[in-house]
């Protein structure tokens, strides 16, 4: 029996995601329906949630089915991801059996699991999602790993045709921005795909030293070229803000000292001027521009109170877009439409 | 669009709180009904809870809709609370974002958080609640802030009725009672309000030096001469219970010593014999007196086991009250009644 | 008004076990249905689950009810077990309290709670299940205490039947293993008795030193008796899994060294080589015995991978029949059926 999953957008054919995102608008105006009755979707967070978890809930809810969540470590027992290992340490539980037993109870699974590898060679696998996909027997969604967060992409997405109309050649800018923690990089790495799929001239702006993973440019740029827009990197926000259609401001860590949070928080701490403020959203596309962020945002670090409380900011209109989204996903993974 | 907040219940009209009793009198004893399909209520809590969350979750469902439950700092994000907080620090999300995401999945919040201010200048502003009803775009519901717990109040008000029958002019006696820890006063507040408000004569007996917030008490004095009641303070636990109609037993910190646990350990250190035990009870009109907490309550420090298991307590009626209270607010809030 | 615990297996009779057997092989074939329409199930989690904490709300939900998940010390009051205490220390809320009150939000509770009394002789009385069950006015199902494990007992039987066919006779073998902790009895105990149930020649190996409790020794030779079955201890993991139908891996602590962790670790390390592996299996009746474990499981630790991933693993459906054994369970206790 084949079972899909949903680890990252660039995994699915372009038209599959520009369909979900058409369904996911549909859904929205209450112009589309759908059944998930009897369905059970079973989430394990090793990582905390405010939208995720709840969007998905409420989606679940929504078209008559229900969602468990677990998290290992507090509630539920603390997992083993190493394949092979030889478990007489903290782990009480392998992911193998969690993916499998789990399989039994839900007709999908959802894993949440950011980076904790000691370097990014091993991080960037993405072995926890992965192996839950590789041994369930029922769909998995990834609900954000190291590399990619598909859901707040297809959100995004989802967000910039609602937000924008037309989005081919309109100008979406990733802006790096200073904040106290290393993050991952598969937010970015999502909305920048995702923005590349709608034909976007997508500019990604941050300080040297915190270029986004080759690979991940690369998918960037394939799927920018696939849908006839464009992709540059530029080191200077302001160069970037200027005359944007979107700004998608987002912090992350330098992968080059992946692991390394001293000398990481270091390296980055140069970079504070990088903020997303009033006086730089006054430069967009006829001052107009919309400000996005995946949330959660640290106010006045990332972003100002102003831009955020502004005419620009469309961050509330993302989280929303992430319950139809997944809606749609849901739907189309394990759902019957009429 | 207008919405309608539960912060306290003297900030509804006194008939409105009267009808919500009526119609959870109503729906207790299953003459009455009513639908919450496709409503979800998020619940949001910053502290521990039994009854609240359970009492919740259950009302929902039982009128056909869900309930989602956060733990900001736990398997949700530290929320930060302070109006224009630069958020370099730990909290990773602003009450601000959470309040209108929430306010996109559910059709009403929930929020509880204890007092955590420095000061009771600060604490008695209840700002984390208020911030939660200033930026929802959804009924907010009050599950215990600092200053009140008004969904206690509309059981402790339902339990009176039910079971002193006509309550003019009934004796209901408030008294502190000693406990190891400082807690707060939104529970006594919250009780004396609502029996205020059914015409009670209301007694408050703590030691001299735990008065209750100066505004508070005014409030339970406007209450209770709008319903014809009366209110006095003593300083005598005999004194008080002595022909109570109804003994409820709570303990709270000196707000004179908010914030100074150490100071204000010691001085409630003395008070150790305020305690409702069979001999008080037994003072009681007729000796039956009903006996009433809002729960958790610790047994043989606040009261005795004899009177928690004897005839006088109706504190598990007070708890099964919070759910056809509560299902009457959501009714009144979100629902649709035939 | 009457109400029915399921504490253990062996407290109810043999034919209404076998009837709870019988119904959950229905319902896991579709043969069967029932309803839970407007039940909750309230569960108490003293300590961490995947399984039951799923498959219970799963269960739930299948029949159109409902279950709510408490976990008392973590979003739940923390909660006092010992009878008569004066709660002036760490516990807010009594368990007194706590199953009355919920007795009032549902129609059934569900408590875990592993053994944490400092002696065997305090620990084997099971006095948290069993105080809920005394306390609580609605059904009480142990989600596992120090002595039972009930539910994973019905399932372990539902296994058995499904994959040997007839059982009368048939080798089951419970073999104690290696494990870096000294974990309860609840499992060993609760698999042996309803193998035993099944007219089983049950065996049970262990190293000299690691007797289960004696009383539950005598309960699996009664229940054998009944049934027609037989009970021997051997103390030899080789001689014990030749020419096994079902080999049932499971550590357990020494009960002589019960709460003195240093003398019982020092006492259990020889045993490491008390491991199920693939060269043990060989020996099962035709090579093909099938291999049980309640999980979770450290893998090369009790069992190695390749038991685990071979041919005679049987673990994920005995997690499965655990929804369905309290499919059963439930509407038993609660349902409706046609």
């Amino acid at each position: 029996m084949s079972k899909r999953d949903f680890i990252a957008t660039d995994e699915w054919h372009d038209e599959e995601i520009l369909a979900l995102l058409d369904l996911a608008g549909r859904l929205k105006r209450g112009e589309a329906s759908g059944s998930l009755a009897g369905k059970v979707l079973a989430m394990v967070f090793f990582d905390p949630s405010l939208r995720t978890r709840t969007s998905f809930e409420v989606g679940m809810v929504m078209h008559g089915g229900h969602a468990v969540c677990l998290e290992p470590g507090k509630g539920s027992w603390a997992i083993e991801t190493r394949p092979g290992a030889v478990m007489d340490g903290d782990t009480v539980e392998h992911l193998i059996e969690a993916a499998r037993v789990l399989s039994r109870y839900g007709q999908a699974l959802g894993v949440r699991s950011f980076p904790k590898a000691a370097t990014w060679a091993e991080a960037r696998r993405d072995e926890v999602v992965r192996g839950f996909a590789q041994h369930a027997t029922v769909p998995v969604i990834n609900l954000e790993s190291a590399r990619r967060h598909p859901c707040q992409g297809l959100a995004d997405a989802l967000t910039l045709r609602e937000k924008l109309g037309p989005t081919a050649g309109r100008r979406f800018v990733l802006t790096w921005a200073w904040h106290p923690k290393a993050l991952p990089t598969a937010v970015p790495a999502s909305a920048a795909i995702n923005a590349a799929r709608l034909g976007m001239e997508v500019v990604v702006a941050h300080p040297p030293g915190f270029e986004l993973d080759p690979d991940d440019m690369a998918t960037i740029r394939t799927v920018a070229s696939r849908a006839g827009g464009s992709v540059q990197v530029v080191y200077d926000i302001d160069q970037a803000i200027a005359g944007a259609d979107a700004v998608y401001a987002k912090s992350w860590g330098s992968l080059a000292h992946f692991g390394n949070a001293t000398a990481e928080s270091a390296y980055r701490a140069p970079h504070r001027r990088w903020q997303v403020d009033e006086a730089r959203m006054a430069t967009t596309a006829g001052g107009r521009g919309i400000f996005m962020h995946c949330l959660p945002v640290r106010r006045n670090v990332v972003v100002t109170d102003g831009v955020l409380d502004g005419p620009w900011s469309v961050v509330v209109d993302q989280a929303e877009n992430r319950l139809h989204a997944q809606r749609a996903l849901l739907l189309e993974l394990l759902g019957e439409r009429p």
